[in-house]
């Protein structure tokens, strides 16, 4: 069959976070490793700090796993800065074969699904998955420099200074056992409905995520209830509403166990980010720093992760054009389910 | 051994070129499928004219092969606008899991090198690769409107219109042979050896190209002479020469078999480009309308093809940085060499 699941086989070995002050202040701050209050990271521009976000991320997730660079078979990495400097700047400090990726915030799945396919098929041992957004140079790029202090809509959601670092391998062992294993995927569809209203990004994303959602559980034969979570990044607020009805209108219920990363990483409450987190970087570290560990002590045991991307520029936008959305999914297993901890035994 | 040569175990089914006047005038004008002379392609703005082209790239690659979309199990593309919307537009239309890539020049090579893996790793039968440069949304975009007639110094390249479209598969049949068995690839490390022009981007990625190719002549324990073109694009007329030197100071002369599609694709005499053509469609068109029919023939039997990308942005140059380079790069065989057209027997 055409356009099937993917059964990459691979286990996800280590991860590491790196997040901006606003989300250290966020209810998942306590749950990342690294953060830098000003958003800075000791560079002189934004660009820059987020590349040495990505390297210390990277740095982080190696060190976890005791494993150098150098056993590294090749790194995912994407961001959502034009020509993806973040990445590209950000790990030119190691020396490990480069796929750069352009995924806008479904990039972290993209990238875990290529890294865990590539392992399963006999192409590499060891790969890792690098990718970041930050907030002022999101902002000052996709819409105005922070400092005009520009009104965002109740629909806007609020890029997220972050990145997120994986390493997946083959198999784990006792001494080094995973955080979890990736037993299957499924790479999306790109769906265009028609949104074109840059600050509703939600909107945009919500039918792609059906549209991967949907075809993910009739091929595999599942339902919604089989999984602990099915967790989207980033529909916010607005678009994880929208994902909710839309599957609704289809016959499942997934409000009792959906929730969104953008949803996650900020409080509605008292941060003040309207619709939620957004960015290549809020499913990397939600993931990354509060999933993985949960999914790793078996507070989890199966889950859905499915990251979300609108794939529009500035200029596509300006010259009246719509807002194709993508949603890439993997369905992560806790490696208390499966005492090997090889996802393919 | 970590980062090792990939053995991909695909052939390459069809390919489909579409190009602009300008490379329709050029030496190898013939050879491409389809062009438009006024780069429009029907199209209101430069970039709605590049998406259109992937999307006849694919569409004619698709049917060269015979093969419906829905048969088709994942496309890898991108381009060098900002968030590669030449791509994300121009492949909406294909129901098709999508994986976006930026790998600046390199992509063709290494969205061919991901296919070819995916369909070697048993995830995909078939998998296809577009990818595209327009010269008037390039240069409005990397360095100023034409309209502006900008000065372009001796060192600058043509950023090539074109498209091209690979569709690969596990194996060719006598009734439908394969244009190239891709038999192992290397994908590149990213290198930075301190060049700041924006202008003289074959210096940027030369670095990289040597880097790539000495691991893999080293690796697979080949010389330059086992093959009969090693081609890469697009290092362009003062890239390549800077190629050979270096590859002459680590005592390999590769200058008799080298050649560039950044060379090949204009005339030097006629067509004042100074150091030739660039950009994603360059190596894409050139190989795709070219490289692989003459592998089809036999009038190559083995080539090594290794497409070059440099990774920086308008602002990161404008914020001083250097521009860092990749290189990925594919050896690919005549499927005269090999009666069964599978590289995996």
């Amino acid at each position: 069959m055409s356009q099937s699941i993917l059964h990459p086989g691979a286990v996800i070995l280590s991860a590491a976070t790196v997040v901006g002050g606003k989300e250290h202040d966020g209810p998942l701050g306590a749950h990342f490793d690294f953060f830098n209050g000003n958003d800075r990271f000791g560079q002189d521009t934004w660009e820059k700090a987020e590349s040495e976000m990505q390297r210390m991320a990277l740095s982080a997730a190696l060190s976890k796993a005791d494993v150098t660079p150098d056993a590294v078979d090749m790194l995912f990495a994407g961001d959502l800065l034009n020509q993806c400097v973040g990445s590209s700047y950000g790990l030119l400090s190691y020396d490990v074969p480069y796929f750069g990726l352009y995924g806008a915030c479904s990039t972290s799945a993209e990238g875990l699904i290529l890294a865990a396919s590539m392992i399963g098929g006999g192409h590499a041992h060891r790969a890792a998955v690098v990718t970041s957004s930050h907030n002022a140079a999101a902002e000052r790029q996709f819409r105005t420099p922070l400092e005009y202090g520009g009104q965002r809509p109740p629909t806007g959601q609020w890029t997220v200074t972050g990145a997120g670092a994986f390493l997946l391998a083959e198999a784990a062992t006792r001494e080094d056992p995973a955080l979890a294993l990736v037993t299957h995927a499924m790479p999306g569809i790109v769906v265009d409905l028609g949104i074109s209203d840059a600050n509703h990004m939600g909107a945009a994303m919500a039918p792609a995520a059906v549209s991967t959602l949907t075809r993910y559980l009739e091929q595999s034969g599942s339902a919604p209830g089989d999984y602990d979570l099915i967790v989207t990044g980033d529909l916010g607020w607005e678009g994880s509403r929208i994902l909710c009805d839309l599957m609704a209108a289809k016959g499942m219920d997934i409000s009792p166990i959906h929730n969104d990363c953008g949803k996650m990483i900020f409080s509605r409450n008292t941060q003040d980010t309207h619709c939620g987190g957004s960015g290549c970087g809020c499913a990397a570290v939600v993931l990354g720093g509060y999933l993985l560990p949960m999914l790793q002590r078996g507070d989890l045991k199966r889950i859905l992760f499915m990251a979300t991307g609108a794939m529009m520029s500035p200029d596509s936008v300006k010259q009246g054009q719509t807002i194709p959305g993508v949603a890439h999914l993997l369905c992560l297993e806790s490696p208390t389910l499966r005492p090997t901890q090889s996802p393919t035994q």
